[in-house]
Parts: structure tokens; sequence; C-alpha cells
């Protein structure tokens, strides 16, 4: 029987790591002392199995365990679980990476259209994508509708909901779907552009499905999700549904304090690339570096590690940095991400002129569109 | 009209405090700078309001914010993400606590049973509640069952499968529900006690409410969820409904990363005090101090404060520390929680003897029950 393979970072002392490691992988099945784990199977497949423990440098340790596949039940969420359920309240135990077996990889379909699938939907194969948001919240869904037309008109691609606009009273969710949707389609029509619209649909564990499919039948092209506010597992179950299908864009709020330890938690990579990836993002939205967040430059690039390299089956994934992106930073991040990324420009593209459609063109023609 | 407020923990040297305490303000809602805030009600209402400012001593300062009630939207995904969403990322804001406004309250229904609740149906109106979990995970059901039996027999309150059980070919939910309900009710009537059985219902987005269907159908006395796998909201909508109408214990898996770091993340009272209570949750699982997990004494008794102080119409939770729950705890862990507790007792139980029922009541005696 194939296992899957769950990869941690553990600080301690080189004496305690074997136990520490041991303590990972009975915590991870049988939440038992390892003399108390049933003879037979349970003990010997059950537990999970150390496969090795690596010194990384500093009081750092590599330990990799191997879980038995039908600890994971079939399902995202009881994976996610046997992975780093209670161990994530564990100070010095980071989930590092994952590795899944074929079986338990065919289970999932991932990005539906994936960096290939965007491209194509957008019409641009080769440069970097833009992405940009409508705010702010406390405008009126004509208002914000208006924004839409200008960015549409000056080339955006993705133009998303503000992750901050839900159902309020002052752009109640309909309403505000049905008049970015015209307003996108307006400026296309005139453009001959194929900027596609993205409204937020991360409501309430009732509305979350019936938003998407709102969305879809009011002609979104695109959808806005927040998996640390609706759970994961509506993530996928939307990217999944054969009647919305719909790219989706994934968006990092409330899942913040999962890595701003670095001892503990989550690693960048695993949280906006693996697991957003195998959650059927299309567009994993993280913190820039150098932005008002504290992500460093190593720790952005392992999420576009996590989101670009080889996956199995799974379609790759638009890293989609954002925050703080000025133009007088666009030649520093371009070096960094080159093509196969789509820039979250929010701010800076409102503070850059006061007309929307020349400071988007203007940031199109930086990143060479 | 009435604002709610947020209170913050923020990290940082004094000449900056004003700047981080305006940047959360703008962040959690308009997300632009101070400058690009529309003029008049956004500026003036939707962006959040600076209450205070003052030293907690250290680096640390605690930052009060009151917040537009309609940026809320109405909806518990909506106010978390206004309370802490994009902030959550930023290193060096901890969110401490929470103040509604009485009409966001009303919109709460908050635990169902609550501590006098959950009382009343086990009848046991002073002592400390015993909680343990059936495990480990790779039983069958019929084995699960028989443990379910013993401990119901020695006169656990709350027999909850452990959350590693989900949907697994070796023992599959409806089956290990229907054994298990099935036990219970047999060492009941044998004994006149009244013990529930709590099975884990955190299936998968479309599987969650099914499941807790299928318990309240099959004769489940309370049901075990995960919000960190299943979404807070999914929690919320469960303990709401009333054809479901079950104790809801609340478990902390993949939830850990988020109170790991001292400086950012989310305080150990207002995710397992305030927010599980909010959600719905009657008993809120957490690990215990001194066992195998680091949370400390004050951290466990800042859960306590959030579960049992007054707060508006919503009931008292029963604060549920486990982890590393021996029996030479009980005297330190009794002069720290005294009777307003439930205890969760897994490894404790399985291992004090080989007799189930003897240890439970060995357990039971020593909590003078």
């Amino acid at each position: 029987m194939d296992r899957f393979t769950v990869t941690y970072h553990v600080t301690g002392q080189e004496d305690e790591i074997a136990k520490r490691a041991l303590g990972i992988a009975l915590e991870q099945t049988i939440e038992l002392p390892a003399n108390l784990a049933t003879p037979g199977f349970v003990a010997d497949e059950v537990v999970g199995q150390i496969l090795s423990t690596e010194a990384l440098g500093g009081d750092v340790w590599e330990v990799k365990i191997s879980y038995h596949p039908d600890a994971a039940g079939g399902e995202l969420t009881q994976l996610l679980n046997v992975i780093f359920g209670n161990s994530s309240i564990q100070s010095g135990i980071r989930l590092a990476s994952f590795e899944l077996t074929e079986a338990m990889m065919a289970q999932f379909k991932g990005p539906r259209f994936g960096v290939a699938g965007l491209r194509e939907l957008v019409g641009v194969p080769e440069k970097p994508l833009i992405q940009t948001a409508l705010k702010p919240m406390g405008t009126d869904a004509k208002g914000l509708a208006e924004l839409a037309y200008k960015f549409a008109l000056g080339g955006v691609d993705v133009i998303k909901d503000d992750h901050g606009l839900a159902n309020q009273v002052w752009a109640p969710f309909e309403e505000r779907v049905e008049a970015c949707v015209a307003a996108v389609n307006k400026a296309n029509a005139e453009t001959g552009g194929k900027t596609v619209y993205a409204p937020n649909v991360s409501g309430d564990f009732t509305a979350v499905m019936q938003w998407a499919k709102f969305a879809k039948q009011a002609g979104a092209g695109a959808l806005l999700l927040c998996p640390g506010l609706t759970g994961f597992d509506a993530m996928r179950t939307i990217a999944d549904d054969d009647s919305i299908a719909l790219p989706i864009i994934a968006h990092p709020s409330l899942l913040g304090g999962n890595v701003t330890s670095q001892a503990s938690g989550f690693s960048h990579r695993v949280l906006f690339g693996q697991i957003a990836r195998l959650c059927g993002a299309d567009s994993s939205v993280y913190p820039n570096y150098g932005g008002r967040f504290g992500f460093s430059k190593q720790e952005c690039l392992s999420i576009v590690d996590g989101c670009l390299s080889a996956w199995g089956h799974l379609k790759t994934v638009f890293p989609t940095p954002g925050g703080g992106m000025t133009l007088d930073r666009v030649e520093d991040m371009q070096a960094t991400y080159g093509n196969e990324v789509m820039y979250l420009i929010g701010g800076g593209l409102y503070g850059l002129t006061d007309d929307l459609v020349k400071s988007t063109r203007i940031f199109r023609e930086a990143l060479g569109r």
C-alpha cells in the first residue's frame, strides 16, 4: 500500500527530535501513546511512520512522516486533519509540504483553468496578468460598476471585488454583481477586450454556493473566495462544480495568523501554494514582499514554487502578489517573478493618477503589455 | 449609529503606533490609503475609528478601533473578515477581543444549550463534567462501540469521536454512529445514566450538514465539529438548526497555527472563547496547560474567561481542557478550574488501568462525582 508523506520542520534540540517526530506520528493518527496502539494493523499501518529526520541547521529539523491513505478518508477536510490537525497547535512544528499517492491525487481535480486556461480566457498568451480590486467598501453598486467599467477600459484582466465587499446594505451582493457584470461587458464590447469580473462569494455557509451560482447566472467571469472565511472545502466544491465552471481567485483573508510564526503553523508554500492549488484556486493571492505586509522575498518565491512547479496532474496556478504594488516597483517585481504571474494592483492604480483608465494603461505599458 | 469595537495588541515602537493603528483601521475597511477615502460617508463612517491607544508594557500597545455595524453585512463570515481578515497577515498585530452592538448581538443565537443546558442534559447539576474520545483511528465500528459502552457504564458524560474519525473505510460514519448510539443507549438503560455520544460531523462542505442530520436521526446526543476544518459558519449554521438542536463540541484541529505566535494571530481567549461561543459551541475544547501542548495556565484561564464571563444574551460555554489529563493532575486542575468545567480525558483513561469502566470510575471519584 502506497502511503502519503508529510514534511514538518521541527524546532528543538537534537536529543529530543526522535521523540518529537514520534509525537507527531501518534498525534496525527491514533492520539494515544505508542504503548496503547492496538497491536497489528493499527500499530503497524495506521500510526504514522517516520521516514527521515534531518538537520536543517540552527535548531530546525526536517521530519518526514508517512500516513496510510485511508486515514484521509477520501476527503479534503479529513486529509488536512491528518496532515496537520492537532500538530498545528504545537509550538515548534511547522507544516512544510506534503505529497500524496497517485490514487489520492486522482481524487482531486485541482484548478479548473490554471495558468493556461486563465491566459486563454483573458487573451494574454505570455505576459503578466493584471488583477485589481473594486473599492472602497461603502461605495454603492453603481459607483463600483463605474470603477469596473474604467478598469476594463484600461485593460485590467481580472477585476475582483475587494474581499471586504459582501452583502452590505450600501452595495447588496446581487445588485452589485449585476451592475459590475454589465459595466465590464459594456467596456469589453467597446474595446474588444476580454476582462473578467470576479465577485466575492465568500458568504455564510448557506450563502456561499448560492452566491456562486447567482454570479455564474449573472455572467460573472470568475469568482473571489476567501477559504479562511468559508473553509477550504467550500472552495474545492465550487471549483469542482460543473454548473459553475469559473476560475477561482483565492484570497488569504483570516489565514495570516497561520504563517506569522516562523517556527509553527504553515509554511507559506504549503498554505498559499499547495493547499490553494489542491482546493482548486486558479489564482492565489498573497501579500507581496516589500509592501505593508511582512512576507520576505524568499517566502514569496516559495509560494511561486508551490503554484508553478510540477505536481501530478494538477494545473499550475497564477501566483498573485498584492499589497503596496506601486509603479516604481515594477522593474524589481518583474525581475523576481518573470512572466508567469498575475499582479494584484489595487491602491497602486487608485493612487497613480486621478484617471483610472490612464493609470491602468500606464501599468500595462510598464509590464510590456 | 452604535459601532462595534475590536481590540488589537500591536507590537511596535511608541513613535509608530499611531500609524500602525491607522493602518489597521484602513486595512480592515476601505483597503486604501487615508487620502484616497471617498470624502463624506466612507471617510467619516466606514473607515475604522481609533478609540484609544494604550501602552501595555514592553513594546505592546492596546489599540481599540470601532467599525460601522453594516460593514459586517449581517453575516458571521463577513464579521470575522472585518474584525481581522487582512490584519491577520500582519506580523505584530494580535486580535485580543471584540464587542458587538446590541443589534449585532441579537443576530447571533450563540450556544443552544450552554453550561446550564448541558448540565441538565447529562444530569450533573454542579460538579465538573467528563468528556472522553473514542480511539484509536483504525478501530472498526464494533470496536469503537464497545469502547463507548464501557465509557458510558463508567459514567462519562460526553463520549465524542476522536476528531480524527471521519468516514474511513475501517469505520464508516453511518455505521459507526449507529453502533455507538446503540452502545451508549444500552449502557444508559443499564445504569439509568444520561451519557451522550457526540459523533464527529466535520465532513466536507457538502457532507457536514448531511452528517449532522444523520447523527440527529440516528439518536446521537451531541455533535463534534472542528471549525478549523469546516469553516466557522458551518458550526453556527448547525448550532442554529432547529431540526438538529444538539449540543456542539468545538474542537481546535487545524486552528492552532493562529495562536502559536505571541505577537500575531488570535488571542487564545478570542479564538477558543469568544469566537467559539458566538458560533454556537456548547463546549470549547482546547489543550490544557502542562500537557503535551504549549498553552500556559494564564492562556487557559483567558479561554475560561471567554467561555464563562457575561456576554449579552449568549449562554456560557463549558471550557473543555484536554491533552495529558492524568489522574495525578486532578487536584491541580480542580484548583485552577473549579466546577464550571468539562474535562476531556482521553489517553488518561485508556492508560490508567486495563479496564475502561474502572478507569472512568476512578476519575469520577477523584472529581467528587
